[in-house]
């Protein structure tokens, strides 16, 4: 006998297999196709279990995987944004919320309520926590725009100025990682992988 | 300045983003294209969060969770086996091994040897943590058949009693999924979907 509980983690298991389907504008660090936002959370969570040591004393790792894993489900319904398209990052905050009410609402409602709680520190960005779970979110494309040449910056003709605003973003959550993002930037303008 | 255990975790970093072009012998839940190993891990790392409560009081599920992250890196290396070609399973033993040398020791070394034994542990499921890892492992391919009308098993000629020694793995790791499992089993065999 399947129970009620069982059935709600189900339709939820199975909503979510929709997220391997959702497409990021950044690449694969060899470049050979775009990333979906599945194979990205698991690759920030594996970044969050190996780079723990450079968010401040303290912070509660497990919480940052499990916040990673969770993060991007609601582009289930919402898609991606490019963090760069300012007008677009606006609009996407209502419809996240939406999307954020039905999906996570499929489970047993303590386990809905877990989520969204996670879902919601994490765009919050008040904790460690969310700031170093943001943090790594905001390495990764420059980590593989920086192995493929510029990747997504040349293409959506993004300037140094624009990712030092996310590199500000990484130094919130650890300032290591932030001093060597920023060493990424002026490497890329210096070899002309990036627009001053 | 990038410290050595910087960079040593950067290596691995790179390397593992490898991980998403590992193709699985799976498709996605809508049967529109197999899966890869990446976005499989995130999967089951969501699986675990949400049916922790099927697995035994007091299993780990953190650790549970971390493992699954960690579980097919060795994949990069030595590809991705089909659970029913048996003798390609016991050359694969070999394989991964080499591999898991070769990806995990790219890590500091307190970390590489944190990872390795997390997918030793996993591997050799003898802990309720791993025995409940390996059980969505399972399940998940099997959920994904059953929504697919039979998807893999139809184009393999996997038969019933091969699926249902996969479901005895599940059961293992926890009772009640194991019982969906093979109500899952049944269904599929009285709809035509797999072969007695």
């Amino acid at each position: 006998m399947t129970s009620d509980r069982l059935h709600a983690q189900l339709a939820f298991a199975i909503e979510i297999d929709k997220l391997k389907r959702v497409i990021r504008r950044n690449t694969l660090m060899d470049g050979s196709r775009r990333e979906n936002d599945a194979e990205h959370s698991w690759y920030l969570g594996m970044l969050a279990m190996i780079m723990g040591e450079h968010a401040p004393p303290g912070t509660d790792l497990q919480k940052v995987i499990t916040m990673l894993l969770v993060h991007d489900i609601v582009e289930i319904d919402a898609g991606d944004t490019f963090i760069y398209d300012r007008v677009a990052v606006e609009q996407q905050a209502q419809a996240e919320r939406a999307a954020a009410d039905r999906i996570f609402n499929l489970l047993p409602e303590d386990q809905a309520v877990r989520l969204r709680a996670l879902w919601d520190e994490f765009e919050a960005r008040a904790t460690p926590e969310s700031r170093f779970a943001k943090a790594l979110d905001r390495l990764a494309p420059i980590l593989a725009n920086h192995l493929t040449e510029g990747g997504t910056w040349a293409l959506y003709k993004v300037t140094a100025r624009q990712v030092l605003s996310n590199v500000e973003i990484i130094a919130e959550g650890s300032p290591t990682l932030g001093e060597y993002a920023t060493g990424i930037v002026q490497a890329s303008v210096a070899r002309g992988h990036l627009a001053p």
